[in-house]
């Protein structure tokens, strides 16, 4: 491991007269003999007397590199070397991910997660920025929001696993732009108005006291790239290593917001969107998040919907891998039409409106997805596709070059691979060149936590990143009209559904 | 100016959708392009709301070098760089000074002076060190003194000058190792207990709010060499430069202890002795401080004092320099001989004990310095000469290689050269090579302040500085008793003494 903390046994001499070294110069003599080059703080030099005296000078130091030099950030009597422990943390806007690991094995203890305390400040990221706006004393609230909730995740962390999450010496956090914001205390509203200039984007190390977090060693946020290119995705692209490999690979995260990043070794180039609003509660009438309830999953044959409901008990509503299936079986089987529309008579599951025309379907007994909800959840599917493809034509990367999809998040990790090739949502690519990757924020985090050489690639990556404002682009609304179509306009750039419609179409 | 701290004014662009750079780093850019690597801490990235929009992006930046990187320690709107400020501090025992210094000229604005509020806690030094000896809730007591005593200072001179000390960037202090480990609020037991290995003897840089000094930036206080070998002789060592020279030269500081460094660019060898008690209040029955009613210079002819006394009133008590002039006065008269006895019928002022003998001096009416005064003094300045001499013999230098004589400190300030040669406490040299040179402690304080290149020449100075423990020298005590005698038991030693003492003989 050659991580961002170590714990280092030092075994020192007794003072003597013959050798009346000082506390510290002791420490650092010891240290030094290890091959480091430290410093103490304040605390550290504080704590020195009676500890040392007490523990016959037998003692092990916790240290945390800071960037410029490692840092003493606590010392405990005797031979603890082996009591090595940091944290991860993915910092969501709606949950908080946190895993405490062993820094000399590597090894993932325990995983905690829970809901952000600033959900009471707001459901939605824009609420809670329009708490702060100007009001110096409600960043407090948010900053202190979000650090009650690592706290109260370091305390579940301690309890079940009885080490103490206090002692830690490093923190590694990545959340996107806004919550490192209200982490740091910073005024967030720059994220969402224009010129979009962010308060930080490469905060340094800082102690985690310094943040109100009650930890004895230090904190570091992964850098952003840009207002809507934060943290947690320049933690994805450690995490599927992309930036270090030649072939080139396409990064997606499509939450509430859809981020994309392609490139390889030599070049890399991001934007973002609006992608994911309709995957979530709210914009779809039936939609709501994966929690119990939720149909996460369906068929349609013959006619008739296999529901997998979260919970196993009766379905409330549609999470938004349950939307993708819904969509593709009800394209698949000629219920809805390329443009979204309904097909008349094509299930005895549609409803139909005064004019008797089809207007949604119930696709579980009181639940209905109309052709409302077809439109925003294609116009969702369109920017996700929209993204990728305004990518590839700056670049001049066609789909053949790509060799990996790394389809990120919560989302990424349940929809289905094939339903989302159907609606025109994922590229038309063999399968296994999509690789259903999970929470890479938090395994980005923990890499780094494991790994400080990766200090010195973040700069590397945020150099080489190009931004791209997809709303610039001259024929961004061209593009996204035609990936609003199922699965496109164009059929021909989805070959595998063209046959499928085509072998459907002769059954028939 | 190569100083610690610097300001910077930045006209910088606003943000627009092309120029989209975070505050951060718009300021970091900024400071680039003057070649100033930086990094902004939490509360700086935090002033930057409003702040930079109010300014229209045209801010002045203030900076400290922590020893590893440029510390942005404040932002003020418009081009405030002219106003570039800093504090440069003696910590004492007794007083603590601090000057306001222009760093853009280098040029002292303004020096204020007050008792520590340590005094509180105990006149000297070992009864504050006792009242902390295991009580952590007593040290912090006596850290908050000492903040306070700088806060207090800081804010005469804010009130003397008009400029706000709070938004200095860097303060140096310096001081005897005790008073660091005060300042730090680190148990000072260890600098009087054996082995001697004190808690810290380098410290780094501080944020000021960390010490609870209220001031925007950073602190540093000049690194010990031992208990008994501060900040304060090295902040001298660097205010003399003697470290830089081929010539050798001796650096003394007598106050309450005596410290002693001799070198030049290639050696430096240094010790310290419990030299100065009899030069303050307490062991000379009629001593005091110099304050007013001191008799503080004193001239004897055709057996009349002739008196100088501080604030021009009648005389309360005699003070380090006047006791050095009786001392030699009576000598040099006939009225004390060699072994620092009075010589009967030599003098009408003498007092005389009940078998005849005289017991002591009335050197003003109603104060009497008796023999066991003497006494007390002369181990005083035997104890002085002696570490001079142990210093030469085990480097082998003679006094005909040493070129300088640095006489630091307030009674360095207040003796006459020729008594202290006459008395056999200052080494028989031309008085030109006898240097007076104040508060040296200071001095070097501000020359850091000013000049950021010493903290690497301190490395250097702590490095060849060899520890000599007077008391572990075999010979010691022969010396020290040869050295108690008018000037010496050796006279030969003292030329310009005996020359005088000879043509007195002759005009007698």
């Amino acid at each position: 491991m050659n991580g961002l903390s170590q714990k280092i046994y030092l075994p020192m001499h007794v003072p003597t007269e013959e050798d009346p070294r000082s506390s510290q110069q002791r420490i650092l003599d010891a240290l030094a003999a290890e091959g480091i080059s430290a410093s103490l703080s304040l605390p550290v030099l504080q704590s020195m007397f009676p500890l040392l005296e007490q523990a016959d000078y037998q003692v092990t130091a916790s240290l945390c590199f800071n960037g410029y030099t490692w840092q003493v950030t606590g010392l405990t009597p005797g031979n603890t070397a082996d009591e090595h422990y940091g944290l991860a943390v993915d910092l969501g806007s709606t949950t908080v991910v946190m895993e405490l690991v062993n820094c000399n094995t590597g090894e993932v203890l325990a995983q905690e997660s829970c809901y952000s305390h600033q959900i009471a400040y707001g459901e939605d990221i824009l609420t809670r920025i329009f708490y702060t706006k100007n009001q110096p004393e409600h960043r407090k609230e948010l900053q202190k929001a979000t650090t009650d909730t690592l706290s109260q995740l370091m305390q579940t962390l301690s309890d079940s696993t009885g080490i103490n999450t206090r002692a830690c010496s490093c923190m590694i956090i990545s959340g996107n732009t806004t919550m490192i914001h209200f982490l740091l205390g910073l005024d967030a509203f720059c994220v969402f108005s224009s010129p979009y200039a962010v308060q930080t984007d490469t905060p340094d190390f800082f102690w985690a006291k310094e943040l109100g977090i009650p930890m004895e060693g230090m904190v570091y946020c992964y850098p952003c790239r840009a207002n809507y290119m934060g943290g947690d995705i320049i933690s994805g692209i450690v995490a599927t290593g992309m930036n270090r490999r030649e072939e080139i690979s396409v990064f997606f995260d499509i939450g509430t917001n859809g981020e994309l990043v392609m490139g390889n070794r030599d070049f890399l180039v991001c934007g973002a969107g609006a992608a994911g609003p309709a995957l979530e509660g709210g914009v779809v009438k039936t939609g709501m998040r994966a929690a119990d309830g939720a149909v996460e999953a369906l068929k349609l044959s013959d006619d008739t919907f296999q529901l997998s409901v979260i919970g196993h008990g009766n379905p409330m509503g549609i999470c938004g891998s349950g939307i993708v299936d819904l969509i593709a079986e009800l394209f698949i089987n000629g219920i809805l039409d390329i443009r979204g529309k309904f097909s008349a008579n094509s299930s005895r599951h549609l409803i139909y409106g005064k004019n008797g025309t089809p207007t949604g379907i119930e696709y579980a007994p009181g639940l209905i997805f109309d052709e409302n909800d077809v439109q925003e959840f294609l116009r969702t599917k369109a920017a996700a596709y929209t993204m990728m493809q305004l990518t590839m034509e700056q670049t001049g990367i066609t789909m053949a070059d790509i060799s990996d999809f790394y389809m990120a998040g919560s989302f990424g990790s349940h929809v289905n691979k094939e339903s989302a090739i159907r609606i025109g949502m994922y590229p038309d690519v063999p399968h296994e060149q999509i690789h259903t990757v999970g929470n890479t924020s938090l395994m980005g985090a923990r890499s780094l936590l494991l790994d400080r050489s990766i200090l010195t690639e973040l700069k590397d990556i945020l150099d080489k990143m190009e931004y791209i404002q997809f709303g610039s682009i001259a024929n961004f609304l061209e593009v996204m009209t035609a990936a609003s179509y199922l699965p496109h306009i164009d059929l021909h750039r989805f070959p595998s559904v063209e046959r499928e419609l085509a072998k459907r179409q002769y059954t028939k």
